[in-house]
């Protein structure tokens, strides 16, 4: 599926990023081997759908600021320093990442791990770093505390936990919604309550944008699970079938793959209602919550 | 050598530094297994020298506010996230610390990972929730910036990375300084620093704080350095001479032992004359000084 006004997203909003993330880092002061190391990995590609969700929800209330692409780019570095932590050989152990070596197979274990320190620990100089004009420090200070919520323990470095300690055995659809909403989704409801709060839109309009992102991100992971199964391998760029075959939890194993597409509808159906109910017109960010729940790859 | 004065000040702020932390962290709502691993680490003991310089510092001004307590408790976080990390197998590969089991031999390679990514995380977390009427946003939007800034690849990380580089080789004594302002000293400095600005400090004392801990920080080394040689082993706690058998570039294998200590005094006479250019009586500060400087241990 093409959807030209996500594609024009993409297109407007990915480069500038990008741009901020690298900028950000070829500025620091530091080692040009761990600077290389975090550039790499920043270089590597994504969909960069945290970053585009935040300034997405911000230009819906008005505003894209500087400021919105700051905190995007910070969003999108923790999102990376935890790839680079996930892919290492005591984790996941991946060689590969969108198609190129992961980040330890081409700097070694340690520089890779130091990597994501520096990048995550860079996130936070970013946003601490934004400049007076562009946001008050109590807003600033604000973002700082979510983010560090939504990243830590008690968000995704939380839901990685689970995700280790549930690997081998059959989990319930509560522990499995418990982990996505955590390992992913934890960030994801970050991006869009900041693009919120960035947009200044309204108190009541963050609750509703809140309960978007939730269902977006449950949606998003049910669609992967079903692509695993159905999906087009050319599409993709890689094998499904794998949960099967590693006898992971997933919704289709739960539900049954037509109770998991029952599910999926219903994340969309509750996610378009909370867009509705926002003081503004939302439709950059419905058609996002088209592209990722109704995409074919 | 006993210091009462010292001995008197870890007495008094140790235990409720130790506190803040284990209290934050308790607080914190996650997997039991993540809190339990942080928890370990944090208490495993350890001097607690960059919160006790932060809150002498702060003292010093007529400050021992929470705030001092929380932004020490927040840099202890860090510390002993660094710690975890550095034991690694990929790194270190140390077994034991301060006498027990390092993190990984505990909790495994993967969640001692993560709980170093925790620790770093909840220190921006704790900082980012002191609330408004112990320090104005600004102002600990400003400890953010400085912490992240001292923790990251521009600090601490980086002195990490070029002391992994440097380790084959013989360093001129230019790099070894680097490494040890680096890895060390940037949360020495931040902590002198931190004290100063919570203490409300006058904006020319912070030059001579900063001046303060630099050379506190080099002393504190070429000491380690100088104890490995001469130190007495039932008081270290562990053997001497382990720099001379791994061929550690050092200040004494640089500088002769003789040089090694006249370096010494001299950091530490320019560390006092930048105590004496301060506005108020530091002789806390002074005290600290001297037992790190003059240890046997």
């Amino acid at each position: 599926m093409t959807n030209t006004a996500v594609e024009r997203l993409l297109q407007e909003h990915v480069p500038v990023i990008t741009k901020t993330m690298i900028d950000h880092i070829e500025s620091v002061d530091c080692p040009k081997q761990i600077k290389e190391a975090m550039l790499y990995s920043l270089n590597a590609g994504g969909k960069r759908i945290r970053p585009i969700l935040l300034v997405a929800t911000a230009k819906s209330y008005g505003n894209v600021s500087q400021a919105a692409y700051n905190v995007g780019a910070a969003l999108e570095m923790i999102h990376t320093y935890s790839l680079i932590h996930d892919d290492l050989p005591s984790m996941d152990d991946d060689d590969y990442r969108r198609g190129k070596p992961t980040n330890h197979r081409v700097y070694g274990e340690a520089f890779a791990i130091l990597a994501g320190d520096a990048l995550l620990t860079e996130s936070f100089a970013l946003i601490s770093s934004i400049a007076e004009d562009e946001m008050t420090p109590r807003d600033l200070l604000w973002l700082t505390k979510r983010l560090s919520e939504a990243s830590g323990a008690r968000g995704m470095v939380g839901g990685q936990v689970e995700d280790i300690e549930g690997e081998d055995r059959s989990l319930t659809l509560l522990e499995l919604e418990w982990i996505h909403r955590h390992k992913t989704g934890a960030l994801l409801e970050f991006a869009v309550e900041a693009g919120g709060v960035i947009g200044q839109a309204p108190e009541r309009d963050l609750e509703y944008l809140r309960t978007f992102a939730k269902h977006l991100g449950l949606a998003f992971q049910i669609k992967d699970d079903i692509l695993d199964i159905e999906g087009d391998e050319a599409l993709i760029g890689k094998p499904t079938g794998s949960d099967t075959s590693n006898k992971k939890s997933t919704y289709p194993s739960l539900l049954t793959l037509e109770g998991a597409k029952e599910k999926l509808n219903q994340h969309i159906t509750t996610a378009e209602d909370a867009l509705e109910r926002l003081s503004i017109e939302a439709d950059d960010l419905l058609q996002i919550l088209h592209y990722v729940a109704k995409r074919d790859r």
